[in-house]
């Protein structure tokens, strides 16, 4: 009988639930973090960040426009506004030029696939507050009454999944000039006016609207997460919400937070750990290393270029890492063809080296320097050593993997094996074909059957 | 004992206290009607609408834009805007363009005290949803954020003050396209969303901050008073408002209060009553009779002429009514000249003919028409004559009054006594001296000492 | 012989030449200044000026906008600029904002024909260069190019000449910041690059593209009628051009010629003789006594009102001369309400009195102020006594008119004949009716069969 | 004596003269096309074109929109304007949106220097006729009066040449739809108004006050030179012109004459003969292959890689001709990164192979095909292989060069001799290293002392 009875279980759970039966959280960090991550999340690897929103009309500087301008009163953007408006002009006033006039959901989609990314994380809302759908909390300050006059969120969305990559909504918690937010905060956060008018409302209407794969949420370090009624908001998320048994979410949900409570880690901004942490992580990277949104006077020399990008790739996946790449779109709706030549190189990369990133563990090993610095994933008994350097010599030594006669190394992209011998106690010695052409300056020496 | 206690009282009351000692009002309609309208209201007799908004900057129509040309889909609008604007031009890319650059607060404040008006009243929000300060309820889509960049109830309220003009402020219940209200309004009212985060925070941040003598409510008509929660904010205006004592309000509080429910009653725009009213009312009229907002293609043959406006304003105080004339400012803060002109005429009559308008109640006999149609007025035993064309001959006959020996007869303007015989049973014929020129063709004859 | 010779000259006459046969003008002042003053002008008595340009966007300060804020650098109007404008904003970023998206000629003509007035003079061109028609000579900086994206000229000519009014242009000679002028001008008018480009072929183009009745020149007083080429220019004007025998011109054809050559004289702008000049002459006079342009913060303290026009327009036709009236259109396209209402109200005005105006002569004495002030026109024996203001009595005495038995004396307006008594040595004293109201304050005696 | 004389002259000529002493060029094309090529533009090989004007602004389509939107009304550009723009909206209504606000000449010249390029060549004004310098000819259409409000002529030529790379200037004839040179054109090009008053004072404004080392003359096609007065102006600029002795000048300058009169040839926009032509020419190409000038909607795969870029560039050069590169700069005043970039891979390589490039002349072969495609280069003896595919291979056979006991072979960018065998009539095989990882996958095999 009670065998019977719990294969049932497992059946039915197969079916239609989440990873464990019955299982609810309550809205403590104690229960929340609890949950196991989303298994889709861990495989996926890489994923491309999108910065939208009025940010991107004034596009300068960086998304920071209106704060820096505003808040920091910093000389550079003070001066910017100086020498190029008339001096009433408000923030408020470049919601109109964000035209998106160019903006083809399916050509962004095209180049994300093209990337190699398995997944798409979109501003539906950064710390200006404008929400790139209509939401109802955000009349007269969102991009269908405004601007683009069209849901972005949404648009995207279908595009996205009409490729089958998962979709992800950034979602700031504070917004730095709303007046509910200046008012709860000047009463040291005893008031929620805020929260309740607006966070939570635009959250749980995210949510159900379009069933976002993740949730990035932002902007909490100002405010404990009681504040923010963080605990409560993923209680329903992980226990009742359409996305329940998928979404997948960071760590950012209130001062003290990051690092230590919620789903993945993403810690600081292009946080990156010199060891093997011991919780999935996330790292976001610009391209444009001075900004998120789109700048319309960024030059080449604060652009990654695309070694630089599959370096750093290659490093977070090692150490167990996902790689979230950021581009900023024009306010006219372009992804800038700088950036997508880097994307379009990182999928050519990914076509032929893909085998050592999606779906990879990292290894007992992450990284050794013997003839050049290597780093090490792994799929069960393989392991990949990608290298990121021309050794400009023929032979290649790695001395962590342990080889057993049946080991096979090849270089990816190319299908014959390469000769090898072992060196004494652990390691080998691989005899290294004509390295192919490669724009990413990266390859890959696939050890199968190692240790 | 009991003498002593209640002149105590009395001597209080006239220090410090409203109509009734200790009264609480109940937020009901039967305690609420009960209140006495405070009694500035009936004496100052006219006042000035102000409305202004974002509909100011297309300026073509009326103030009603944005319903007609979305909501209503009136051709002429969506014409005109298909010929001058960009086909996604939203209404909210108007709001930039409401300039307000020549705004000087002192300016429209003398054009109103020279009309002679003694209370002013400004759209602080109108159907549209655009406040008029800088609401935190309405971020982005208020004049402090978008357009003017400053506090337009603020700065029209100081000088009016300075001026010792009653100051109010229009309000709306509803607002047209606000998507709270558009969900309230589609669950049949049961949620009320939009009146918990839009509607009652800022009917209470406008009394707070700005504490007007008169609340202009409108935009009641979809819903019942229940759903706009109505008879509790006038309760709390009532008794514990910063203005409890001095305020007063129409009659605009949900479906059904019109004529019916509230301080004085405006029942319909522009309303007319062929009889004298039993309850305090007022009629509030535009000089251009097509629209309330300013119409940047207004014409003559739309405005009202002088003469028209005096014996519109004859009419209403005759019938016990207040008249508030609507203007509209434009876009860039200015009041058209014509409107001036017409305001600076009638206080120019004014000047001459106040007596028979201020602090004045209705006579026993409202009009009548022996040699030229009079309306009356009184103050006690005198009683005002007023005529609005020229007799065209020098004897005036006046048949419902009724003279005594000491009765004395004046034109006003005039210092001189008329000289006057009494008719038969009642009335008098009154010898005319010539009129002084009137561009507003109304004059008055002053009767002391007759019943 | 000599008779059929003068027949075949009269019929060659009658087929192509002007009024005088055989005249041609030669191009000197001379010749040219002999020319008569085509018979419409001096009948005419009164026309609308019209000043409409991209000085009616900024409409603020004057149509000398741009003189004053870059040529002068009056602080108002830098302020003006940098208080609303970016740093960078030039002249010409005004004329995309030159909509005249409301502008009907038909109504504008039917405002202009409802005034009474006769001729109407456009801005074809005024000294910021920018011309009303689709000049070849001023591409992209004219209204069909540019801002209206319409041949104004033509359009409001049309509808001018459909209500049989006269139609005249103003242009211009000189242009504040016309390169090429200046450039002239910097050789001490040595080179005629800017007359020969721009001056000469838009004259040109004008004259022969729309036949106007009057050419209204200005700008002149910097530079000699040599440089301006103006004597060829009249020669051909009134020689060989379409409107050689009905055109008429004034008197800004080169520094020294105002008041002295040409047809008409202005003399100086709101030129007001004390005593009956010898030569016809105009008064052109702007409603907005500060500015010929629009101006969007205008107040009524700067408007002429009604009265004041009249006076106006009766006492220069007391003394011979021509009346032309200046409003300023909206750079929308609207004249704006107070104007029509002053426009109108002179049509009211000249509805009754007009007899005393069109067609009539300065009479031998043309004023005297015996009861009040009057002024004198006459049309053969028939003289008009005009006065401005209310007697206040019911005599009225005119020193001047010889009466004779067959004297006839009647009040405008009125068919009447009024008693009278003739003086002693001359004049007389009339029996006043009751005046009837007049806006305009002003009220004609006409005396037939009198001296 | 006679010695003496000639010394003497020779000395005056190099302090002062051009080539030949005493030569005057006459108007026609027999003596126009007798003067020498100056010697600077043969040696430079390599300059970049520079597309920037007021179809900058729209960015749409090409640097001929007016002409596709007005012109030939293409739909997509009527489309594109019907969607985005008011009904009235005029070409001339974007000028004020070229702001060119990052404009700063240094960095532009610093990234064209950076690209190994030694002329530049700029549109001083496109077939819009809106010139980039402050034209007096062009007053209000133009960089100083309106957009940018400075002249961009000066300010990049100023940092072009610190830079020491030679100057030029692009310059069309035509203007679509400028009126004068449309009545010209109706009149069959009898008249020459447009060529009086717009074309030659121009172009002689430009060479007077920029003193360019080349005019780039386009737009010549629909009218015959003696339309134009090209002679006339060419023999000007040879003989008296500030730039004679240095300037250089294309072919177009009237029907008929392209590939035939001039200085170089240009031929057709991107004209690549087959075989090496008789005359000095040149390709102009850019990099962005549908559009000169910039697209705001352009696509990575509209844009030229640099291994096509470098392919293109030195079969140019091999079959004698410079190559003139173009990138449209932004109507904010970038350079788009993806340009940049592709400007920098084409210096770095120049840095390596610029000795087969620069101040070379084509070799008696252009071209052959032995292990992989090479194209020839030449400078005395010295033979320059350039090969642009990896031949996957350690030996490279080249049939056209005869060899000769001192002959040495050497890869450009490696100092060491490479071994190299004769074949058995001319020709030899090479023995290749490595090669080193280039971006642009060309490879330069340097051949001293062949023949």
């Amino acid at each position: 009988m009670q065998v019977i009875r719990s294969q049932i279980l497992l059946f039915l759970c197969q079916l239609s639930c989440s990873s464990s039966i019955g299982t609810r959280y309550t809205p403590d960090w104690a229960s929340l973090d609890s949950r196991p991550l989303p298994e889709w999340y861990d495989e996926v690897k890489f994923g491309i960040f999108v910065h939208w929103g009025v940010f991107s009309v004034p596009a300068f500087g960086s998304e920071w426009f209106w704060w820096n301008w505003k808040g920091a009163q910093n000389p550079n953007y003070v001066q910017f506004m100086t020498q190029n408006y008339p001096p009433e002009f408000s923030y408020a006033d470049f919601a109109p030029n964000f035209h998106a006039q160019f903006f083809d959901p399916d050509e962004f989609a095209d180049i994300f696939a093209a990337s190699g990314a398995k997944y798409v994380v979109l501003t539906s809302k950064h710390h200006e507050g404008f929400t790139n759908w209509g939401s109802p909390n955000s009349w007269n300050w969102n991009s269908v009454d405004n601007g683009p006059h069209r849901d972005l969120v949404a648009d995207l969305g279908t595009a996205i999944r009409k490729r089958d990559l998962h979709y992800g909504l950034y979602s700031t918690l504070y917004e730095w000039f709303n007046p509910l937010y200046m008012s709860d905060k000047q009463s040291g956060f005893k008031t929620q006016q805020f929260v309740e008018n607006k966070v939570m409302p635009e959250l749980y209407n995210l949510v159900n609207r379009y069933k976002p794969d993740l949730i990035w949420s932002d902007g909490d370090w100002e405010a404990p997460d009681t504040y923010w009624n963080s605990t409560g908001f993923l209680a329903w998320l992980y226990n009742d919400s359409p996305v329940k048994d998928v979404v997948v979410t960071n760590d950012r949900w209130g001062v003290g937070c990051s690092c230590k409570h919620g789903g993945y880690y993403n810690c600081a901004d292009k946080f990156t750990p010199e060891q093997l942490p011991n919780h999935k992580w996330e790292k976001c990277q610009s391209v444009d290393v001075r900004s998120w949104g789109y700048r319309r006077n960024m030059k080449l020399y604060d652009l990654m270029d695309l070694p630089t990008i599959i370096k750093d790739l290659v490093y977070v996946v090692a150490l167990g890492g996902n790689y979230l790449l950021n581009v900023g779109p024009t306010a006219e709706g372009m992804i800038a063809p700088v950036f997508e030549e880097r994307l379009r190189g990182i999928g050519a990369w990914l076509q032929v080296n893909g085998d050592a990133i999606y779906a990879t563990k990292p290894w007992r090993v992450q990284t050794e320097n013997a003839t050049v610095p290597v780093w090490y994933t792994s799929k069960h008994s393989t392991v990949y050593a990608i290298f990121t350097s021309n050794p400009m010599q023929n032979t290649f030594m790695l001395l962590a993997p342990q080889t057993s006669y049946s080991t096979v190394v090849t270089l990816l992209g190319n299908p014959e094996p390469l000769k090898w011998a072992p060196l004494q106690t652990s390691g080998l010695i691989v005899l290294l074909p004509d390295l192919p052409f490669s724009p990413a300056k990266a390859w890959t020496l696939k050890l199968e059957r190692v240790a």
